[in-house]
């Protein structure tokens, strides 16, 4: 494999060999070497100096179930930190089968002219299409499928990036064609946008899939693999409910953001919840499962398909987060309109996680009340305008709430929150807080452990081995949900590697990996000026009690800064 | 002397003798001590945790000429880090007369309404008065010297502070009971509003004169600084132009911010230049002299008035910074127009730096166009409305950059650069970015010198000296044009503080105070999570050159590094 660096300015491509210290890396920890190698960490996020670097994980080419996964990376508009965030979809699958171990994307272009980015086995290619200016994902992915085919894969930004917001992420074409998966934290949008990119078109015809050393351990490694996987019943609940499953387990723990994070129990949860979902869509449609698989290959087939009464699509996926968000968090039951809200901010290319906590706070702050969401749907239309209000929204919760005089911003290192209260789950309350992502929960949820989640002792433990195993599925290319299966039969990761690579990595990889790639973020993030000060949770937090349990975050600053002291 | 501390929740005062680590400090030492003592580096700026406090200066209380300023510090809403501000007036002296030390303001009331704090030799009162919430700053003076009589001392804020903005001051009044003597920079006027606290009205009734352990030496001292300081050649020019004096000089160096920083000159400078504000002003007047003293006994008297065509004061006093950067970085060449705006931010109770900076970009991205005075104006109003327009225009350059996505953004730990441009003057430059206190002229100007202000060689010791001796005049309580006077008699400063208080400094106190309050604040601002990272100008000024000299930032990071290496 080879390292592709196309230069925006001067249009042009140099492929090179991997260096010795990225070869072992994949994904999220391959873009930490790279930004730490080569992006200085106080440079402008959206100047020259920045990188948009595009991996696939170290697994991705084989159409393991869950484990194609595209990590982009750079340093964030948002945090101004290191930033990856990973989707499914095509991209991993069809940048591996050309052999690219990593795409970096340099410099950035005098002109305002956007361009579309097209990557085959012949090199690199900057074609300007005049319709795609300002056109929203849905109609630009339209578009582009008409020009280069429907067998190509596509990332491509919304208005939100191309005008700059810290909101705006990356669009992926799912394996059905559909911009549905998202690079959708931190901004990465807009750092695509500031390299005037609209599109990147991956055309991997004539490439191959990724050579594998050890055929056979390879099969039987992923036969074991499959096994696990299939075996976990958490498989069986994401496949029937999608992530929505999580909607009643948060609220049962009274950790579902409700009213702009003002309580952790939503009254209105069950109707949003991925249970009734499920009956309504199966109501709906008359079929038998609404779920699908994003990336060709997975067998948890998590992503549902949120159809309206007349069984037309309205959007897909509607996912946990963005139910938390944009439902609860708005004071909004209806998941109707709350599929059609998450329609409006796919199609604007943005993150419904920074979108809806920004959106809270204009609730808060008495702009539009709790529950309106047709006044949500309005606000969506700002951002399209690119109105001050609506340019506010895109920059986020935290500028948002700053502008706006409200003190209830539930952001770390200027990223809002998932959809869990850290008072009610404090584990990942030390996540958000340490996290060299900013507040993320996919950086290491602990919801699922069988602890206290409001007992703030052990809470640094659970973090950090959660944190480490997340950095390592995200170099690896395997989504979290993989973890199920992983998790079962663990030495099916060193098998997976050694018969992939002809490796002789031991049952420590994935822990190693991990520990790598946070070691690296970190540093850039100290480069970039972070320090303890930056891994705290917003005062309130500490102060203002969390109904129904009335916790506050108590986690001790000795137990965050103690995180990675490994 | 004793330490006032009030707290705002419990709406009550203890009086506390002096801890003997504060004795030997006042104004921005004080400060810069008191906050190291009591305030989380971490905390919310808006929050309970911080405090807000006045100190006048070690030399306050004795009408020495430019010797009674009040320094107001607490955590900065604007930058995060440490912050003090000082102005004259009349707030210093009666303080002083009170045998206030340091006047601190701790906690924040549950509810919405605003007090009037009222601070005598009786103690503290906190006294409500409907009509004030809302109203500008030049009717809240006028109700207040109505109700609280003509003699008393006020600091208060305006909307701005009420509404939270990062841009908000505190007003005092000058000698004339004018409020017009402004702690402009950092949001100190925010901090207050979050204290709930409208103004503070001073009744120094009953007070003395702060006691002079040796008064006959006290006297010849203060002789020879005076004489000193009527000797200087820029004790006269700023008697007779105000600090407007500076506009020619400055666009002479090719520093005078020009459009939103795009020049560092402007063909408008004659225009606004203080040699013809001073025949205008004169030619409509018919008087002598334009200028006059903000504290009593200051005998440079570089405060102007400025008047309009029918003989109408607009206000007072316009100042270079806000000729900068309301007229030539808004490429406004009217002076009327520019004391007009003047006179609207200072009602809105906001730095005219900070607002300039902000409304240059307004202008950048194209909302009114560049000289558009009327457009300026209308801009101004939605500050007032609290339209969501005025509210990001109200949290200064930084946010209103970042969300209307303009990359030329002049600002250094979020607060925006004064009026001179760092590529034109590098020792400000130097300033400028390691300042413990943000992008601030005041903190260390260096365009006086006798050296190449392009050269970058020797900026660093240039500005650090600067940063020292104006650290140490902020402690004194010196106006930094005392520094005239200072600079000509320099043992006058031991002599002064030896007579007053019976001590045995030396020749070296200036320097020393100086020293201990830049490594007070630099020791705050690292808890606050400050690091090199945060000493930098930004990126687009080491690369975009600034006409007509073409020059770029381009001092070394060793060299901006090493400033406090000392």
């Amino acid at each position: 494999m080879h390292i592709w660096r196309v230069n925006t300015r001067k249009q042009d491509l140099k492929v090179e060999p991997v260096p010795a210290s990225w070869e072992h890396l994949g994904g999220r920890g391959l873009i930490s070497r790279i930004l730490l190698d080569e992006v200085p960490g106080t440079c402008d996020p959206l100047g020259k100096y920045n990188e948009l670097v595009f991996a696939p994980g170290l697994l991705v080419g084989h159409m393991l179930s869950s484990c194609d996964r595209i990590s982009v990376g750079g340093k964030s508009p948002l945090t101004g930190g290191i930033k990856e965030s990973n989707a499914g979809g095509r991209t991993g699958l069809h940048l591996a089968y050309l052999g690219i171990k990593a795409l970096i994307i340099e410099d950035q272009p005098a002109g305002d002219s956007y361009f579309v980015l097209h990557v085959s086995k012949e090199g690199v290619r900057f074609d300007q299409v005049n319709q795609l200016p300002g056109l929203g994902v849905y109609e630009s992915a339209k578009l582009l499928l008409k020009l280069y085919g429907n067998k190509v894969a596509i990332a491509l930004i919304g208005p939100g990036g191309e005008m700059g917001f810290a909101s705006a992420g990356i669009l992926n074409l799912d394996k059905d064609a559909v911009p549905s998966r998202i690079n959708a934290r931190g901004g990465l949008g807009a750092l695509m946008g500031s390299k005037k990119l609209k599109a990147i078109v991956i055309n991997n015809q004539g490439g191959v899939k990724p050579p594998i050393a050890h055929l056979d351990q390879f099969r039987q490694a992923q036969k074991a693999f499959n096994k696990s996987l299939m075996a976990h019943p958490q498989t069986r609940v994401y496949a029937e409910y999608g992530t929505a499953g999580m909607t009643r387990m948060s609220n049962g723990f009274g950790g579902l953001p409700t009213r702009n994070f003002s309580s952790g129990q939503f009254e209105g949860a069950e109707k949003i919840s991925g249970e009734y979902m499920r009956e309504l869509l199966l109501s709906r449609a008359g079929e038998s499962n609404p779920t699908h698989a994003c990336m060709v290959g997975c067998t948890i087939r998590c992503s549902n398909i949120f159809g309206d009464k007349d069984g037309q699509n309205v959007v897909s996926p509607l996912e946990y987060e963005t139910i938390g968000l944009l439902g609860a968090n708005l004071g909004i039951d209806d998941l109707d309109m709350i599929a059609r809200l998450n329609w409006e901010v796919n199609d604007l290319g943005l993150d419904s996680i920074e979108i809806g906590a920004a959106m809270g706070i204009v609730c808060e702050a008495g702009m539009i009340d709790f529950g309106d969401s047709t006044g949500a749907l309005a606000l969506l239309k700002e951002i399209r305008k690119g109105s001050v209000l609506g340019r506010l929204l895109g920059q986020g919760a935290e500028v948002t709430g700053r502008v706006l005089g409200v003190k209830r911003i539930p952001v770390v290192k200027g990223q809002a929150m998932s959809a869990y209260d850290p008072r009610a789950i404090k584990g990942t309350g030390v996540t958000y807080a340490t996290s060299p992502q900013g507040a993320d929960h996919t950086c290491g949820l602990t919801i699922r452990a069988k602890v206290d989640h409001l007992d703030p002792c052990g809470q640094a433990q659970l973090s950090r081995n959660s944190q480490i195993s997340n950095a390592g599925y995200d170099t690896l290319g395997a989504c979290i949900f993989a973890g199920f299966g992983f998790a079962g039969k663990p030495e099916t990761i060193p098998d997976l590697l050694n018969a992939r690579f002809d490796w002789q990595v031991g049952s420590d990889i994935l822990e190693s990996l991990g520990r790598e790639c946070l070691a690296l973020e970190r540093e850039f993030n100290r480069r970039a000026g972070f320090t303890p000060a930056n891994d705290r949770l917003p005062e309130w937090m500490l102060t203002e009690p969390l109904p129904p349990h009335n916790a506050v975050f108590d986690v001790s600053e000795e137990d965050l800064d103690g995180v990675f002291d490994w």
